[in-house]
């Protein structure tokens, strides 16, 4: 095991009806002035921000409201919302929304109390040393958002989508309720079992040893349950007890328990699918979830792939229940046959991303993996990824 | 899934040397008087409480030595310790020890603030409402003290061996440092891994419902790596990376992780134990394999045993990897093997506790279960059970 710092200070409510705390989580976080941070308009036509909103009133708590978060949240929003927090004298942020308003919510936390532009967090490797606390209120499972330090954004005019991450930004408490995922688009919540399974996996196939076996042991139980979750949502998306595993198991997904101790895991597959929904739009989920057999094979071609061999097919194994030496062509249709039980693609073509959009994302994602020294990525490599992935 | 409240504020340095951190992080926390607290002498003999002290001199932090706590801690150490605390004006305590250890210090640096007696916090519910900050050098792995609230402290004059919890007797920071633990004798090892089975079993046999999945995987991916440990450290003690596995292994058995949202978990085995180490001073985790199998033998005939009895047959198959339908009385079995394989006692007899101890040891832990609310736990009952054990 290799050596490691945990630290997640989360607090978290799961629950059917947890929601309705949220007013009174601000109040016990002593706030005088909220930032109520929101997406597109779904939580208001469901009914649950003008409940958030109520719950502040009937407490006297002032807020200001931010709301427009779009998925691949950007720059520019968060930007303004750090005007209006200082505006205002926001001394707490409450996100209302999915993985998208989270992040640009932490971000906006982080931003009102810097000295500098928020974007020197993403990328020059600015430092968060303080940010205002953060309450969170998630209505989608998928990203983990609600029980991690990091934030994902694109800066529009660069095209650039990357993240920082921080102590400070933690959610103070998360409000996890599963009834409001019931209602969902079936899309979403594919997309969401989508990006949870590839924040396990990334770490899974890319961690160079074979041990350590508790990491490995608790990484599969989360995949098993993912997968469990997709068939049962499948046959019946209003199953209140698979929507609350789901979201438990992709919060537990991405909140650093699975991978401490498990050495350096890279995200190659989340940085090249940042340049395509940076580029197209697709939602992050999809993305993922179309481009990981190609990736797979492009990576089972590159030198010291043994390793990467043996974790795939353990996958296989113990996840989708293959026969022992069961190969590493079978763990892949495997997963790609879970993708198309789910329901989100398999493929580029699937998902809709048009070949003619391949060199922009190469570009963006070379750029990103020099930034961050994944000397591998070139545009040469990242097309080879994407034309395997089509 | 069950509504439930998660949150876990510790600080883990998991990494071999990361124990000569200690001042540092003494120094981290502002520390100015440091109550330096630590048991029977391992720690001094070996060189670590030396190292510990020269650190803390050198960074100029005074510290108080509160030397001598026991296995099985008593309330008479205890509150020498928070006079101590009072005295010297400490503020913060460090634990240099195993689960006895840092289980004593929270019963101190919570009762240095309180204005009532230390055991109220224990009988009588009076709730923790402040602590002294608690730092942690851990030497044994075994009973999860190192990441969470919980405290055990029998109480010498009415033998009552009993516990509290609290978020603000979470150790601040913890350092695991799997080094420490390559010399111990082998008992110390066995009782730890039989301990920290112990942790997910009780939660696991006695959860009523037969969902939900996520927290079944988690403490089967726990159990087979403890089972792993056990069989690696058997074959070589100074297997430093079977030390690392099994150091958070342990942890991660009572962090509260595996448990969120399975429901409410009675320990009805630690209570029977609390009650045998109470009267005859055998280590815990040796109670506990001493007692496990004729518990569930007793538990087997009890009402409701359906659940129980799917719960068993399953650890057999996801565990010990028999077969389907492997009926009980294999799992049974199999779970005595492993304990002897492990070599900690599977019976009373093995464990050496006399007959003539049996109707004491039933008369506290029916005591216990009475102020428990767990009236299945008769004195009858009791003696039912340890007569299975013998």
């Amino acid at each position: 095991m290799n050596a490691f710092t945990f630290v997640n200070p989360t607090r978290i409510e799961f629950g059917s009806g947890v929601s309705r705390r949220a007013a009174a989580v601000c109040q016990e976080l002593g706030a005088r002035h909220v930032l109520l941070i929101s997406g597109m308009g779904s939580a208001r036509r469901s009914g649950l921000l003008d409940a958030v909103e109520e719950g502040l009133r009937a407490l006297g708590i002032p807020f200001t409201a931010h709301e427009g978060v779009r998925p691949n949240p950007v720059l520019g929003h968060v930007r303004e919302g750090i005007a209006k927090a200082r505006d205002c004298g926001a001394d707490l942020v409450l996100a209302v929304g999915g993985g998208s308003v989270v992040d640009s919510a932490k971000a906006v936390a982080a931003g009102a109390l810097a000295d500098h532009d928020v974007w020197d967090f993403f990328e020059g490797g600015a430092p968060v040393r303080k940010a205002l606390p953060l309450v969170a209120v998630l209505t989608l499972a998928a990203t983990g958002s609600e029980m991690n330090g990091g934030s994902v954004v694109t800066r529009e005019d660069t095209r650039n989508k990357t993240f920082f991450s921080s102590l400070h930004t933690h959610p103070r408490v998360s409000l996890l309720d599963p009834d409001l995922t019931l209602g969902l688009p079936w899309e979403q919540t594919a997309n969401g079992l989508s990006d949870a399974f590839a924040h396990l996996l990334e770490p899974y196939l890319n961690t160079p040893l074979r041990r350590p076996i508790v990491q490995l042991e608790l990484k599969e139980g989360l995949f098993r349950s993912l997968v469990d979750c997709g068939v049962r949502l499948k046959a019946n998306p209003q199953d209140l007890e698979a929507r609350g595993d789901f979201m438990w198991s992709a919060t537990l997904a991405l909140n650093g328990m699975t991978s401490a101790g498990a050495g350096p895991a890279p995200y190659p597959v989340h940085m090249v699918e940042h340049a395509i929904s940076a580029v197209t739009d697709l939602a992050h989920g999809a993305g993922l979830s179309a481009i990981y057999a190609g990736w797979i094979r492009w990576r089972l071609e590159q030198p010291q792939a043994e390793d990467f061999a043996f974790h795939l097919e353990r996958l296989g194994q113990k996840v989708f229940a293959l026969p022992e030496s069961c190969g590493v062509d079978a763990a892949v249709e495997a997963l790609v046959a879970w993708y198309r039980q789910v329901g989100t693609p398999a493929t580029l073509r699937e998902a809709g991303v048009a070949e003619s959009h391949f060199p922009e994302i190469a570009f963006l994602a070379a750029r990103q993996a020099r930034a961050w020294g994944m000397g591998a990525y070139t545009e040469v490599a990242v097309m080879e990824i994407l034309e395997l992935a089509h």
